[in-house]
């Protein structure tokens, strides 16, 4: 991770971190929201929003910080590593910039908000289907897990790094881990995604917005998390 | 832009946003008119037809005159250059591009608009789901402003001139706006792109067209030029 | 065109666009047919087996023999290389592949075929929503010229060879002319892809197959000829 | 083959082959099982689900063991080469993957299938619409022929070697396998995938799974095999 200075992580992973958010809340505020012209656009719609999320966000970022955007993905590449020593900033950054992007899908759909009837946390944070926390811990352990060791294992393809294209292959892997892996408990896969916007959906004044679920929030951070951890160590003891 | 010559630039700059807007007014009637096979196909077609309008038209067009297609990112691009001497000719360009794009999607679809029963301006140009100017311009600022930040910062990506292949990310970038910000206003986010084939709208002999709706026609012209002039100041004050 | 020898023009177009038709007719088939797990699919499923299609037969056979799969592109490029020698080889070899792809449909979908209860011409070939000759003609003209000018362009990005991801990029265009230019006449823009398996379907005995309808045959054979040759004609008159 | 040991050869198809199912498996039950957020998303949502499922496997496992995967591309890959020593292992650690994937697809979605009330093979194994064994043979060799004839071809193409772009194109090729082929039978193409996740079928304690079909286990095995061979020799014929 050294090979950033802090001034450029804090810039990228804010940066980075907001676009992520503001594009894939962004998403489901346009499958969900009334008066949204992608209402009912479905599931696929979400996904492939989520990894273009990623796309526009990680290459926007990448020459910045290494466009980790993700809690997860940063220990991850520390256990890999070893230098954990940036790992704070990171973190940091990425929840700043998470509640920055989710004040932003807000004024994106400033209107639809003001004229909203329903819950809106499914637009900001995740939430499961089957209410079961260890269950959905285990969900969220394996899709991140995924999304870890994917990222890991993408420094031994050869060229991709010449060819600018590894960024792509992340975001379609994001893509795969929504549509397989999503069912549960809508793949947070990621700490400050969830964390972030619950925070922004808390804070916000939206109309019929809904309880924040609070009493879920730990589960889409420590999942990730323990994901996050078990990646590197297999990364490590398999490559 | 000093790059290309000034008949490049207008060969480029019209030829591919003329295709921009038969491809992506294209995949507008498709979805929209009766008669067509496409009737129905949903959002995720419209965003994918946009991506992939772009790029088609970026694609034919890059090495001729950089494949702008759209005056908020020539905007972008002249405020981090610093250079403006090209930009009429590339504004102008586009908006002639524009407008015989539109004419293409009418010859297209001839049939269908012959038989044209219902308001068709939705085929043409943006309009709100909810009509409140201050916030569409925002939305278009936003997304406007995603678009030129990810094109600005695709150059700090090591490997994409020498695979050919940021255009691909561009396209895909397309579509990710398309999913995520497009709910509330059609994200117009060039307005070349709206003003052109607005005009063609307002020209040619479709019955039951339709109004062309004069009123909100400045939204999608000001929103993105604003939404390019903040991207290239973020860009010269971050990167 | 003559850096293939003959045998290799034969071997690669024949397999080439007996895998093309294969998988473009086996997506119509798919969606089309009961008793089909993709039965109803829609347009996107149509549109990216379509471009799908041309991806597995273009990346199959491309280093054999450039992979035109398509009179059309052998026609475009003949104008921009002024090299018309081997065209009838071309053409002909692009036919035989046609026929064999096709009874490769039938044979893959055996059983649907069997049981099948309403016309299938859909499968095999095109046919217009409003039968109207010129305008027809117009919009199978519009759609292969994009396509030409897409394929003819490409050779202008700097690095897609290196990276030998330019077929990609065409594939991703077909998706494009799909989605945009497919709803009047549902693109044919390659006259072997027509009227190969339009004999196939002829000749085949599926019950209830209704007509063959030849009076239309000569549209997506004529259109496409005609949008090449002009692809051709611009290509050298502005590149 | 020998390019790799014995040891990465294990490591590498093992654990590839476990992230193949549990992702493809997991589309299945994601648009399969009640109370999954994907539920009733289409065939693209499948088709896409499992080509991101190889593209995700295969990236994380190429440098370790040329990311097979499949027994069938393992079979065309030796006729290719001649060397048949190292097949039993991969073929041995396919399906041992398979079996651990589809597990780890049972664990992710543990709620919904506790509260299963439906026949769930669909979700593990293939099985055709229209029971024929002879045309589902013939189906599953086409479309295994299809895909090893993609993947022994795609050395041809210069350049994806250098760019690290192989991979996607054989994902992208899955998915439009699935999209055009996969309609009678589900498209196995590849006897681990279907075999392995079967014997978990059978072995798992879900309420109401239904019958594990082993009357029909043996086609999505011969198939592919028959198909793998005949693309390795039409391959040594013809490049």
């Amino acid at each position: 991770m050294s090979a950033f200075s802090n001034g450029d992580v804090f810039v990228g992973e804010t940066l980075g971190t907001a676009a992520l958010i503001l594009l894939g809340g962004g998403v489901c505020a346009a499958v969900t929201l009334k008066k949204s012209k992608a209402m009912n656009a479905g599931w696929l719609a979400i996904t492939f929003g989520w990894g273009f999320a990623v796309l526009i966000a990680a290459y926007m970022t990448g020459a910045k910080s290494g466009a980790h955007l993700n809690p997860a993905v940063t220990i991850a590449l520390a256990v890999k590593s070893g230098d954990w020593s940036q790992v704070p900033l990171y973190i940091g950054s990425q929840l700043l910039g998470a509640i920055i992007g989710a004040v932003l899908v807000w004024l994106t759909y400033l209107g639809q908000f003001q004229a909203n009837k329903e819950p809106t946390l499914g637009i900001f944070s995740t939430g499961p289907e089957i209410r079961n926390p260890i269950q959905n811990v285990i969900t969220e352990v394996i899709g991140t897990f995924v999304l870890c060791m994917a990222i890991l294992t993408l420094g031994t393809t050869k060229g991709l790094d010449s060819s600018g294209m590894g960024t792509l292959i992340v975001a379609l892997t994001v893509v795969g881990i929504g549509l397989s892996l999503g069912g549960p408990t809508g793949y947070a896969i990621n700490p400050a995604r969830d964390l972030g916007p619950r925070i922004v959906h808390a804070l916000l004044p939206i109309p019929n917005k809904g309880s924040s679920d609070w009493s879920y929030a730990w589960v889409p951070v420590v999942g990730p998390i323990l994901g996050g951890l078990a990646a590197g160590g297999v990364y490590n003891a398999l490559f």
